[in-house]
């Protein structure tokens, strides 16, 4: 909600604006265990179709694993336990038994996978393997949870890779971006993305990257991550190929995490006073009629209907009779609805149609061109939500040239040497380092030869 | 495998195939938690989308409800609980905390969705109320597993509802009917519906209507169950709304469950000595093109995969260079692939192609004419294999008259009263009684008048 100043604010518009509008139910009566009824869930499914598109066209194939993990499986690589132990749910009985293997709630994947990998992989002919699956992954939280944002049961796209050599991992490392920036693209949602500081990479990790948006809050918020895994996991998992010379080799991995996080980032970052604002390629209702009482406007507006749907726009007509067009304008406004279509005798009587858009204007169009013009207005608004967000972004993060000057919420653009002890300073703001990125510039600590890096508070 | 007599062969032939064709791999360490690899998981996929479709036509919603259920709210109805509760999953720790209140993995979602639908019901209008969800679901099952059949972890798609009264419900379980019809047609699935016994419907449920299908084994596998609750769940969970003249009245509620069982069907209704025969509606692959190495084949082979995919059929092309195409033949018979294209120096010069049928036949078509040939084979083989399947369900039910005839491990068809005391007579032989279906005569035990039913071995 970027006319509201601060955190507050925000967080209060946030809370408030996803329940109201029906993207999420908070009432569940465990912490961090939300429901999503049938509007955020839509919003959810158009958001993994994309993904799921974009991760089949570079050669990921959709698998499902099971969500149980036997705790032999679970404890088999150090860091990756370390990580993970203090915040998985066990699963100790089964009826009136006790287990007698306790079994994890899935917090992430590798454990169920990779054991099942070592027997998918035998020869270099079987590489590169790469899966995905789409799939509730659970975490015990005992920070304060957030809808989208921070939750218990987390709604997750996991990819998985396996390759002959490191070279051919950094090799999936490139498409994974590939895919993460036609993701962003499809979202209209602006990012930062480069490699994690040592200290907070993924628990086995060899090295992270952290993909963050900023919302109106000023927090960043990690909307992706992926990791190159080298063989720290192969080899307690023994994922294990012959080459073409016949010698056993360890295999080399990848992994691209996504959450529901996503949602969360189109809440804040699209959103405005009136509510949300849903980009078209993935809003549960692209275009809503609302009929204006008067004779023929019902036929014709189901006639609208039936032309826009028939071309594949997501289409509703709200002839609820209970309610003015003046509520039903501000309802659909609230739900961030791209398109309004506004029927009433005038129209008729032009054979034209009203649009209205949700990033703001109206346009009266004939009515033979109806689907060339919503889907002209479809194309326009993609682009201009992409545009402002890019703005909104650019505009939260101040570039600062003294530690001291990074004094507010928001985030700072600032040049760091890389060192932990320079770190440690600039963490001392209670914002952390969280990637480093293009552009190099004096260590705003020690001064000497550093990479641009961005600072904030992270959600 | 209608070829081979015998449970014990049909089972040999199911356990191998699924896992050979991947639809199934079995090594994860967990009895009863398999993994589904990419060839199963997009068939399973494609059935979702056909009981996603139904039930959105007939006004289902799409949510998602959380996993876990605290032990408080799952123990509201009494009945249910006495059905479930040596067969649930209990979360007892998160991290190293005993959780203060235990959570089980859900069985089923009644007692995770009623408490909250008695928030989203407060008034007439806000009925019918029918949403519907495809999660997994978990059951301690401490029986002998059998993949897609008995497992641990279950792909589950539930339809609940609330209605105001309960000639309402009757007339959804009526919609539900039609559903399910729909997508039984659409899978070439044959069944038998009935009422279940009062002694086998759901726990919970007023009554229950069960679906069952058969298969080689003789054994009936349930395929879908859809249930009148009446106010049995509504009145615990305080499920109520105000009527038009102001009174508070409980709802009346209905369920409708599907499950992976689905996949075990089509595998052994369909399939053959040679392996699989996956419908064409939901086949991962519908068309493989094979190229027999010539002059010109690559090129010609690539431009009719082009066609056929652009023409939204799902299409492979086999070019892997270290099998014969008498070998890839076979490959793609076993995994049920509907069609095969074949391709040579002949179809070339011809401009033809020739397609073979998994259901058996070949046909040379002209190559301009590919798209509506191969569209219209995959018509006619639809219609084949229903009416092949249900041939063969024909064959596996016997009519009998005297209950002695019921020796061998065969469905049999029979009249009964009704009553409990010839009930059990009939179950000494072994077999379970399904349901009542349309049709009267004499009683197999007491000969007054019954209703015709199934008995038969269950899985």
């Amino acid at each position: 909600m970027q006319d509201e100043e601060g955190e507050d604010n925000f967080s209060e518009w946030y809370n408030s604006i996803i329940e109201k509008t029906g993207l999420s139910d908070k009432r569940y009566p465990v912490k961090g265990l939300n429901i999503w009824p049938p509007y955020g869930w839509k919003l959810m499914r158009n958001v993994d179709e994309i993904i799921r598109k974009h991760f089949e066209e570079k050669g990921y194939n959709e698998v499902y694993f099971p969500t149980l993990i036997p705790q032999g499986q679970f404890n088999k690589e150090a860091e990756h336990i370390k990580g993970f132990s203090n915040e998985v749910y066990w699963v100790t009985k089964g009826g009136d038994d006790e287990l007698d293997e306790k079994l994890v709630l899935r917090p992430t994947s590798e454990t169920a996978m990779y054991p099942i990998f070592s027997l998918w992989v035998r020869s270099h002919s079987d590489l590169p393997l790469r899966i995905f699956q789409i799939v509730n992954t659970f975490r015990y939280e005992t920070k304060q949870t957030r809808t989208f944002i921070r939750v218990r049961e987390i709604h997750f796209i996991e990819g998985h890779t396996v390759h002959a050599t490191f070279e051919d991992a950094e090799g999936q490392i490139a498409d994974d971006t590939e895919i993460w920036k036609k993701i962003a693209e499809e979202l209209a949602i602006p990012y930062v993305m480069g490699k994690r500081p040592e200290w907070d990479k993924f628990p086995g990790a060899f090295y992270s990257i952290g993909v963050d948006t900023f919302l109106p809050s000023g927090r960043s918020l990690q909307i992706a991550t992926i990791h190159q895994y080298r063989d720290n996991f192969s080899r307690p998992y023994e994922i294990v190929y012959t080459d073409e010379e016949g010698n056993r080799q360890y295999g080399h991995q990848t992994t691209f995490g996504i959450s529901e996080r996503l949602i969360g980032a189109i809440v804040g970052i699209h959103g405005d006073k009136k509510g949300l604002i849903i980009p078209p390629s993935v809003a549960p209702i692209q275009v809503v009629i609302v009929p204006i009482p008067g004779e023929g406007v019902g036929e014709y507006s189901r006639s609208v209907e039936e032309e826009l749907k028939r071309n594949g726009i997501r289409t509703e007509i709200d002839f609820r009779d209970q309610y003015t067009p003046g509520w039903k304008y501000n309802d659909w406004e609230e739900k961030g609805v791209p398109i309004r279509v506004e029927i009433g005798k005038i129209e008729v009587s032009e054979q034209t149609v009203t649009l209205a858009l949700r990033t703001g204007g109206k346009k009266k169009v004939p009515r033979k061109e109806i689907v060339e013009s919503v889907n002209q207005v479809i194309e326009e608004m993609h682009d201009l939500l992409k545009k402002r967000a890019e703005g909104k972004m650019k505009g939260y993060v101040r570039e600062i040239s003294t530690i001291d000057e990074s004094r507010d919420l928001m985030p700072n653009s600032i040049y760091w040497c890389g060192s932990k002890e320079c770190a440690d300073k600039i963490e001392e703001t209670g914002k952390s380092i969280l990637g480093s990125y293009d552009g190099t510039g004096k260590c705003i600590i020690c001064g000497k030869e550093g990479k641009r890096t961005i600072i904030s508070k992270k959600y």
